[in-house]
C-alpha cells in the first residue's frame, strides 16, 4: 500500500510539471489582463460610471492549466444600479475592448449576455456582475464568482493549487470535466473545494475509491436545500448551495471507478484522453456484429449559439427523438451527439429498422361516465383502424390498431417535421436536416468516426481498464 | 328511466322462466340425493362411524339453474375426529356410493381429496368435512359450506333465489361466473349475497353501473382482513373473510361495463353466450391484418387433473412462457389457453417471430467492492460475447451481448426443455408437447378456432356492444 501511494505521488508530480503554466505563460496572461483592464477602466471613467474591474476564474485563482489560456474579466457594478443598465454597459465595454484590440466581439448568453473575444491565443470573457457583499443574497447568477475567486485564492496552498490542476487534467482526459455538456461532470470550483477538503490529489483518489452516494461535505447542514445529488459539497461562499448539484450519478460513478483503476495502477496514461483511430470499415464491422442500426440526423447549418447552450439542446432533441421513436414501436437503445465546425449530428442506435405492427391505444377508465365510455366504444367499434378490442385491461379500456409499417428514417423525418419537443433554438436547423441510415455518410471526419466507434462500443472505461492492466 | 326499469324487469322475468328448474327436475334431483344419502348413512352406520349427511350447494339453497344438475353431498364428522380419518372415510364413502350405483368414482383434490361421480345426467360430489359450530374457526376449507347453505336458505326469499339464478346466467353467458379459471369471476355464494344485498337483479344492475372500486359491503369493518380487492363483501358466516377475494379487477370491470350495456338496452340476448363461428380463413385473415404471429403449444396428453386445477396451471405456464420470451427479446403481447377432451393449448401472440439482437446484462453496482468489480471487468473484457461495454448506467455496470437470433418456436422449445416455472403437474405434458407457428395446425375443432378468433380480436365486449346497439 505504501509503495502504491508513493507511485501515485510520483505520477502526480510528473503531471504537475506538465500542467502547471510556466512563469512566462503567466506573465503573458497578466500583461494581457492589464492591457484589457486598462481599456475598461478608462472607458468607464470617461462615461463617469462607477465600477471596478476584477480578474476571476482559474487564472486569478492560480488553478489554471498550462494549455488553458482563458481570462475571465468581471466588471463589478454597485448593487443599486438597475440590471438593464448593467447588461447594456457590459456589452458596450465588450465592444470597446474588441474594437481597441482589433478583434471581433462575440455576444454570448448565460443568465445574461456577456462578450467573448479571442486575442492572440487567449480567450477572453468580459462579464458584467454586481459587487455584492460576501454572504448576502446574489442578484445575478455570476455574482458569486468574485467571492469564489477570493475564497480559493486565500484558502488553497500553492501545492493544493497544483493538485487542483492534476485533478482537472484527470477529469478532462476522462470526459468528466465541466457541467455544461452531456457528461454532467465536475466544475472547476468543485475541483478546488475537493482538493481543499482532501488536501492532495492522491488523498482524494484513495477516498473516492470507497465513495458511496450520497457523499456529503457540509459545514451547516440545516442551511443547504435538500437534494438527491450523489455528491453534496456546500458552497463556503453561499451555504444554501450544493456546488456539485450539476454532477450526475453517471459522472460520479465514473469518477469512483476511475479512482479505483488509477489507484491500483497509477500511470500518467490516465491523464491522456483515450486515442481511438476509427476507420469506416471498423465502424461498419462493429455495427454488423451488434446487429443494430445507426440513424444519423445531420444538422448542416447550426444557428449562432454558444457551445454551452448547444449541448443541452442537442441532448434534449436526442432524448425527445428516442422517446417518440420508442412510442412508435422502434427499439432505440442509445443516443449520442457530435458537434463541431458549425455542424452537429444526433445519432440513434436502434435494434430494428422497422416498427412493430401493433399500437396500443389507451381509452377511458370504467369509472368514467358511461356516456363517455359509450361514445368511445361507438367510435372505436366503427373505426376501420382497430384490429383488436376495445377490451378491458384491469379497469381501463384499450384498443389495438395496426401501425403503418415504416422505416426508422421515415419515422425520424415525421417527428422532425412536427418539431415539438425539440431544442427551441435548433428546431429550425433540425427541419432542414438530413436523416441517414448510413453512418459513413454522416462521418465526414475522423473525429466523427471516433465518436461513433466509442459510442457503439461504449468502451471508454473498458479502454482505461485495458490500458491500466496492460491487456488487450 | 321508469320505462327502462320496466323493460329490465320484463327481461328478468322471461329469463327466470328459462333458468328456474321445473318441479319434475327438482323432484328427480331430490330422489337421487335420497338414494345416495341412504347408501352413505347405511355404510357409516355399519362401520359404527358417527357422522351426518347434508345436501349443500346451489340445489340445497334453491339457487341452481335448470341446466345445472350438480349435487354437493357433504359428510359431516365431529370436530374431534382426526383429519386423516376423515379424508380416508370420505374416499371410502365415495367408492361405496359409486360401487352401489354402478358408476366409476373419480378422485379429485381441493384442499383435501373428495369423490366425483356421474350418475345419469347428474354430477355428484361427495365431500367429507367437519361439523363445526357456526362462527367458530373452521378446520378445513370446505367446513364453511354447510353454514353458507344454511344462511342462504333462511335469508333469501323465493323471488331472490330466482334473481340469483338470473345473475348467475348473466355472468355465465359473459364468462364471469366462477373463480377457478382465467376470469377470476363471481362465485355462486357471492351471487347470492349480492342479490341479498340489492334485493333484485334489476336493482343490482342499476347500482353496479356506477360502481367505483373498491365497492365495500361490510357489517363489521374491524373484523375483516385488509385487502385491495375491487369488491369487498364480508362473509355473514365468517366476518374475517371477503367472499369476493378471488374476483379480479378485470372481472369486476367487465361486470360494470355489462351492467351499463344491459341497463341501457335490456335484452334476453345478454343471457346467451356470444356465438362466433370462426373459419380457418377468418383466423388467417385477422392474423394477417394484425401482422402478429400466433404460437401454439399443444399438450396432447394431459395428466388426470381436475379442471379447477388445470386452469391455474395452464395460466401459470402461459405467464411464465410470456415472461421468458419477453426477456429473450420477443415482443409477446397476449397469451390465452384452451382445454378440452384431455388436451390443452397455450397460445402466445407475438409482434415478431424473431428476437432483437441485443441483450442487456446487469453487472455490479459501483458500491460493490473494487475487487469484485475488477473481476467482473476482467471477465467481460476478455469475453468474445460482449459487443458493447461494460459501461455505467447510473451507478451500475451493464454490458451488451449479441443474442443468437432465433425463431420464436425455437425460443419456446428451449424454455419448455428447461421446464422451470411451469405448472408442476403439467410440466411433463408440456415437455412432450408440439410447438407450432401455424394456428390451424392446433385448431382441430371449431371450438378452438372460436377461442382463437375471440382472443386475437379481443372483442367479447365489442360483440355485446354491437348486439345491444344493433350495429355491425
Amino acid at each position: 500500500m505504501g509503495d502504491n501511494t508513493r507511485r501515485l505521488e510520483a505520477v502526480c508530480e510528473k503531471v504537475v510539471e506538465k500542467v502547471r503554466p510556466t512563469a512566462d505563460q503567466d506573465k503573458r496572461l497578466r500583461e494581457i489582463y492589464n492591457l484589457i483592464s486598462g481599456i475598461i477602466t478608462k472607458f468607464l471613467s470617461d462615461l463617469g460610471v462607477e465600477a471596478s474591474v476584477m480578474l476571476t476564474g482559474s487564472v486569478a485563482k492560480g488553478t489554471h492549466l498550462s494549455h488553458d489560456q482563458d481570462l475571465d474579466i468581471f466588471i463589478l457594478f454597485p448593487v443599486e444600479k438597475p440590471l438593464e443598465d448593467i447588461k447594456r454597459l457590459g456589452l458596450e465595454v465588450g465592444e470597446r475592448v474588441a474594437s481597441e484590440l482589433g478583434v471581433k466581439p462575440e455576444r454570448r448568453y448565460a443568465q445574461h449576455p456577456y462578450t467573448r473575444l479571442q486575442f492572440r491565443d487567449v480567450r477572453v470573457d468580459i462579464v458584467p456582475a454586481y459587487n455584492t457583499e460576501k454572504g448576502t443574497r446574489i442578484i445575478t447568477a455570476v455574482d458569486r464568482t468574485p467571492h469564489h475567486t477570493e475564497y480559493v485564492k486565500k484558502s488553497l496552498s500553492e501545492e493544493q493549487k497544483d493538485h487542483t490542476r492534476v485533478l482537472k487534467e484527470f477529469l478532462r482526459a476522462n470526459n468528466l470535466y465541466g457541467t455544461e455538456n452531456m457528461v454532467g461532470g465536475f466544475s472547476g470550483y468543485l475541483c478546488e473545494l475537493l482538493i481543499h477538503h482532501y488536501g492532495t490529489f492522491p488523498n482524494l483518489v484513495s477516498h473516492a475509491r470507497r465513495w458511496t452516494p450520497p457523499v456529503v461535505h457540509v459545514y451547516a447542514p440545516d442551511q443547504i436545500e435538500p437534494c438527491d445529488s450523489p455528491l453534496v459539497v456546500q458552497d463556503p461562499v453561499d451555504p444554501r448551495r450544493n456546488v456539485a448539484a450539476a454532477t450526475t450519478t453517471k459522472a460520479f460513478s465514473h469518477f469512483v471507478v476511475l479512482a479505483n483503476m488509477f489507484y491500483e495502477q497509477p500511470s500518467e496514461k490516465f491523464f491522456t484522453p483515450i486515442r481511438i483511430d476509427a476507420s469506416a470499415e471498423t465502424v461498419k464491422r462493429v455495427l454488423s456484429e451488434k446487429g443494430t442500426t445507426l440513424v444519423s440526423v445531420v444538422l448542416e447549418r447550426l444557428p449562432p449559439i454558444a457551445e454551452d447552450n448547444l449541448w443541452p439542446q442537442l441532448e434534449k432533441s436526442a432524448r425527445y427523438l428516442r422517446k417518440k421513436l420508442v412510442e412508435q414501436g422502434f427499439p432505440v437503445i442509445h443516443t449520442f451527439c457530435w458537434a463541431g465546425q458549425g455542424r452537429a449530428i444526433i445519432f440513434l442506435e436502434s435494434q430494428s429498422v422497422s416498427t412493430h405492427p401493433i399500437r396500443f391505444n389507451l381509452g377511458p377508465h370504467i369509472t368514467t361516465s358511461w356516456e363517455k365510455q359509450r361514445a368511445y366504444l361507438g367510435k372505436r367499434v366503427s373505426s376501420g383502424d382497430v384490429v383488436a378490442g376495445p377490451y378491458l385491461v384491469g379497469d381501463r379500456w384499450v384498443s389495438e390498431t395496426r401501425r403503418e409499417e415504416i422505416n426508422i428514417v421515415e419515422g425520424v423525418r415525421r417527428i422532425l417535421e412536427k418539431g415539438h419537443g425539440l431544442g427551441r433554438q435548433i428546431r429550425k436547423a433540425l427541419r432542414g436536416s438530413r436523416v441517414s441510415l448510413d453512418p459513413l455518410e454522416a462521418a465526414t471526419s475522423g473525429e466523427v468516426l471516433n465518436t461513433i466507434l466509442s459510442e457503439i462500443r461504449r468502451d471508454q472505461l473498458v479502454q482505461r481498464f485495458r490500458v491500466a492492466h496492460g491487456c488487450g
